[in-house]
């Protein structure tokens, strides 16, 4: 609650603010005085449901990924996404950020993340596109 | 700088933390909380370069885009990313986030921005593609 009321503070500059590895890479200028977190990665995916729009199974299916995936410990700063970008035909999107390679790998030998995938993913997702971000 | 410095204080885990729209997204129960960031966009673009790897001309398109998009008053959080999941084959990334449709809307029809898409953009990017998030 702390951090949330801090960055209320900040206004809206802040509170939308998006990716945050690191957080001084915003400018040229600033990126050299950071090293703390060069080896973080923003995971994420986009994809298509064989489910129809706006069915219950696909609501639980969103709903249950965020339940299984956002408690892995490794796993911080989830997030269930709207793909609104007309000229790409994805339509949703998970996010989430690693610490480092370490952490991601963790994160791929994980049973509860291999069981969503085997169980869930393989099943309900027609295609997908998987993407890595680290800060350049 | 005051900002930064509460980030430290609260560790690596809220140092890497990723999307922040809303920030209250995080989890199920959290999301029925928050309003106030509903509208945010965050409008990434992934693309492959027709430059040569490692190569000055590389390098200058990522650095003047930085200098180009991250001035314009409506673009937050800009970032230059590298994409580095070997299963997708684009290879940079730029992020930035919209407080709503309206700043976005600006964005396109922003100058700057065309300027650099009719000069530079359309002469150097070999092929993109577009993804915009908004928290579901």
């Amino acid at each position: 609650m702390k951090r949330r009321n801090f960055m209320n503070q900040l206004g809206a500059g802040a509170l939308i603010s998006g990716l945050s590895i690191p957080l001084s890479a915003a400018t040229g200028s600033e990126k050299a005085e950071s090293s703390k977190n060069s080896e973080a990665v923003q995971h994420m995916v986009i994809f298509v449901l064989k489910h129809d729009k706006g069915s219950l199974a696909e609501a639980k299916f969103l709903s249950d990924a965020r339940t299984i995936l956002s408690k892995i410990p490794v796993v911080k700063e989830f997030r269930v996404l709207d793909q609104v970008n007309v000229k790409n035909d994805y339509h949703f999107g998970f996010s989430m950020v690693f610490a480092n390679q370490m952490a991601y790998d963790t994160y791929n030998h994980n049973p509860d993340h291999l069981a969503f995938v085997e169980k869930r993913w393989k099943k309900e997702v027609a295609r997908f596109l998987e993407i890595d971000f680290k800060v350049h």
